[in-house]
């Protein structure tokens, strides 16, 4: 911790939080992958009804899961994400943990109905990759439709008629989002699957950045530190008949990670992150304020074209990482910064320090991949990204140093 | 959500700080078994630095779990908690997701060596009651060394001489403190478990309110909820040795619950839960400043003292439901409140009633068991203890309505 904050601690608490509240600090623009940019309105809240939740007296955070307090909060935030999303009544939201690295595996251990049946996974980046590896490991069939591994994830998807779809697959997996290499699938990628299979989808990344059709999916889940809430709490909406009823002969679902029972347990089985349900119950009201995830889906469009369209118009100093069509992601922007026509690394810890003397951070790209991402997540706002359109202008107007 | 909270929304959000500020909130007396109450000063800190972490401009909520300032965090809480332990350099401290529940499936999945080996489970409440059956139903040979079930877990350990203790088990596993029965182990109990067989140890509840010598365990493990922090991120205290060795033939450790993947990654493997271990490092802080363990220790004796010592001087009016020697719980003193000689729901309802009039609040016994239960951790200071101290005599001396 810096010494920054060791100061904040010693001061008198009271003074402390109206210096915060009445010298409105800095407020930089979060380009983070996640944890990732809040609404503000929301923190603002949060800190506000940091030593008494409601009345009681107490911190949300020392409230009993099982207070009439938290147990309405948690009601409020399933409702709120089932009319955003337009969940509909055959489907169950869970809130869960362990991210959606625990969710590779709970897929296998809820869904995988026989080990060696075909397994179809779509792999189009990291994350796919890895939860394609998870089943490996737990001995699922994996059967890879593609993989764009080969071109280091750069969103080429092959032509549908080389993919290797199985009729009969336990289900099929995609990732709806690649946080790190910036690949989205378009919207409707859903409809080319094949009907009558389970599709599972990951979309911790793009989770309420345009309009799902919930109805077509077996199961969707997402960690919530994209644009949901803070880290610690996993969503997954997953249609009824799939729980309990396809777990594989010879797995024994670990308890935490068994849908039936976060389910028949109203996600109460044991202590849920209290505090982040909480953030995101109040991150679901403030999408309600904005027009939902409609009205969100047009605002993200605009941010993401901004950045795009520098990109393109500045060809010798920025280069997408994202080659294929219409899969180039709106939430996580990835780009190359080029000196003499080739990706540079000096010259993208020069736009990074640039970035920062201006307020903007976290723009650094995946340590896996290096490079530029600029994350423009729900509570982003227009001007943010209008501000880092503006500084991409200027720093390739600048001579390369 | 209340009708209060949705109002506060609306409230343009400077003043609704300004509010919490100035106006000094009424503070209730917390006696939740968890999550449960916080010092007052981390929660101050953590309202103050809401909006801004350590001059980043943004909230801790939004930081990179790989930022600068949350490595430089994670880090201090866990040399904090390294020092207010005294944990050996041959242990590895975990951050990880899932609460006791899933340490209960974790357990048998890294440690379980062969499941047909004998798993000792001592069984004194309903915690270790369930981390018994997980492991059977993982498969584990679970062997129940003893279990006080059939006396409704009221403490009565039987000799030793009668405990079935295997010479070659995988491990010996208790449970410290059972939050819902009230009972706590006495603090040298691990002396009188076999050498050479690691010891799995709950300390949930109990976490960091005593001396504890972690060189006599194998694992230590511990929600947050209780004596650290907020729920959702989960203490685990492993020796080296123990990581990545153990696990049985044909079982695979999905990748969230493997302590082998968490400890190479340092915790970050994925997204840690990064506010809930924020804030346990703030109370690691505070407990560090408050003369570390050994000093809360004598002050949660003392608290404890104070509500027993009314509890046996109104044996007319209440009764502790741990009928055992020496294992009554400091954290948690579970009580019926009698009338006529025999537990009277009604009677505790006017207590607790009566209690919330005084700003006493949650005091209601487990849903399964009923009855009263204070829980008196180490955020609880000890004017809270007297104070329903003075109102458990106040209740005793009313004529019972």
């Amino acid at each position: 911790m810096s010494a920054k904050t060791a100061s904040a601690s010693a001061a008198p608490s009271a003074t402390a939080s109206a210096t915060a509240t009445a010298a409105a600090p800095r407020r930089t623009l979060n380009f983070g992958a996640g944890p990732a940019v809040l609404p503000r309105t929301v923190l603002e809240r949060v800190q506000a009804e940091m030593l008494d939740y409601a009345g009681t007296g107490c911190s949300l955070l020392e409230l009993s899961h099982r207070s009439a307090e938290f147990m309405g909060l948690l009601a409020r935030a399933s409702a709120d994400l089932r009319a955003l999303m337009g969940v509909p009544a055959n489907y169950r939201i869970l809130f869960m943990q362990g991210g959606a690295t625990s969710q590779f595996s709970a897929v296998v251990y809820n869904l995988a109905v026989d080990l060696a049946a075909p397994h179809d996974y779509i792999v189009t980046g990291g994350w796919s990759e890895k939860a394609a590896q998870e089943a490996r490991r737990l001995g699922a069939n994996v059967n890879t439709v593609f993989s764009t591994k080969a071109t280091g994830h750069d969103g080429r998807i092959p032509p549908r008629s080389e993919w290797r779809l199985s009729a009969d697959a336990a289900y099929v997996y995609y990732c709806d989002n690649e946080t790190v290499h910036g690949v989205e699938m378009p919207g409707d990628f859903v409809e080319q699957l094949p009907a009558g299979v389970p599709v599972v989808c990951d979309m911790s990344s793009n989770f309420l950045s345009r309009p799902v059709d919930v109805s077509k999916y077996g199961v969707i889940y997402g960690g919530a530190q994209k644009n949901v809430g803070p880290a610690g709490v996993t969503l997954v909406i997953v249609r009824e008949d799939l729980i309990g009823t396809r777990t594989a002969p010879g797995l024994v679902v670990p308890v935490m990670l068994d849908y039936k029972t976060c389910a028949e347990n109203d996600s109460l089985y044991n202590t849920p992150p209290t505090f982040a349900i909480y953030v995101s119950g109040l991150v679901f009201e403030w999408l309600r304020a904005q027009g939902g995830v409609e009205a969100i889906s047009g605002v993200n469009a605009r941010k993401a074209r901004l950045v795009y369209d520098v990109i393109a118009g500045h060809a010798d100093t920025y280069r997408c990482t994202v080659a294929g069509d219409g899969v180039r992601s709106r939430m996580n922007v990835t780009f190359r910064v080029l000196a003499g026509g080739a990706p540079s690394a000096e010259r993208e810890r020069a736009f990074v320090a640039g970035a920062e003397q201006r307020g903007m951070i976290q723009l650094a790209g995946h340590r896996s991949v290096g490079g530029i991402r600029a994350s423009l997540y729900n509570a982003l706002d227009e001007a943010a990204a209008a501000a880092l359109a503006a500084y991409m202008r200027e720093f390739a107007a600048a001579p390369a140093r």
